[in-house]
């Protein structure tokens, strides 16, 4: 049983690489899953390299494996992405509220800029 | 210069630690930024621990560092974080079809084991 921080962090670390990050976007793109041969095609990487990844991955739960006679079909587990989105999401509120700082400085400079020219 | 990609996996490498993350969730709720010993109060760990993680922090970018006489004050820097969002906001149409796809399922499966009953 693995706790909700702790594959917080699995999730993150399986996100670190940029390949892995592909290989996800690749799987969000194909809805019957996809072999590990298909998921090599796009990359310049061998598939020894790719069936690394994909171990990775399914460690941290972001896939699952299907194996059907001698082909193994590879699919997206949509839930920790999801608790890791919801994670990030906590902080939106302020990141807007940044923003809109940041839009009201720059107003306000522009306004006093505006003022002292007269 | 650091890139988008390069910059996605320094943010979700900081991410992995899940008392990078408790300092991050408590800098959201410090509008005015906090000293390391306010950071440092919350958690069992000391002073210079504390350090580390803030100076991971801020080579990933995710927080900046103001100092006024002896006073070091961290805050959060939002652009980073919203961007590994959009990043994992991409997989939303993703979860909530399988999501979908699970409920229908599930659906199937009990009107089917209802048939099988009469």
């Amino acid at each position: 049983m693995v706790n909700y921080q702790e594959q917080l962090s699995r999730t993150f670390a399986a996100l670190v690489d940029p390949t892995r990050r592909a290989i996800l976007a690749k799987l969000e793109r194909e809805d019957d899953g996809a072999s590990v041969s298909e998921l090599a095609a796009p990359f310049a990487i061998k598939l020894p390299a790719v069936r690394k990844h994909r171990d990775v991955l399914e460690d941290a739960r972001l896939i699952t494996r299907t194996k059907v006679g001698r082909t193994v079909t590879v699919r997206l587990a949509p839930e920790p992405m999801r608790e890791a989105m919801d994670w990030l999401n906590r902080y939106e509120r302020f990141w807007s509220q940044s923003l809109d700082r940041l839009a009201a400085y720059a107003e306000r400079q522009e306004a006093d800029a505006k003022r002292r020219k007269r």
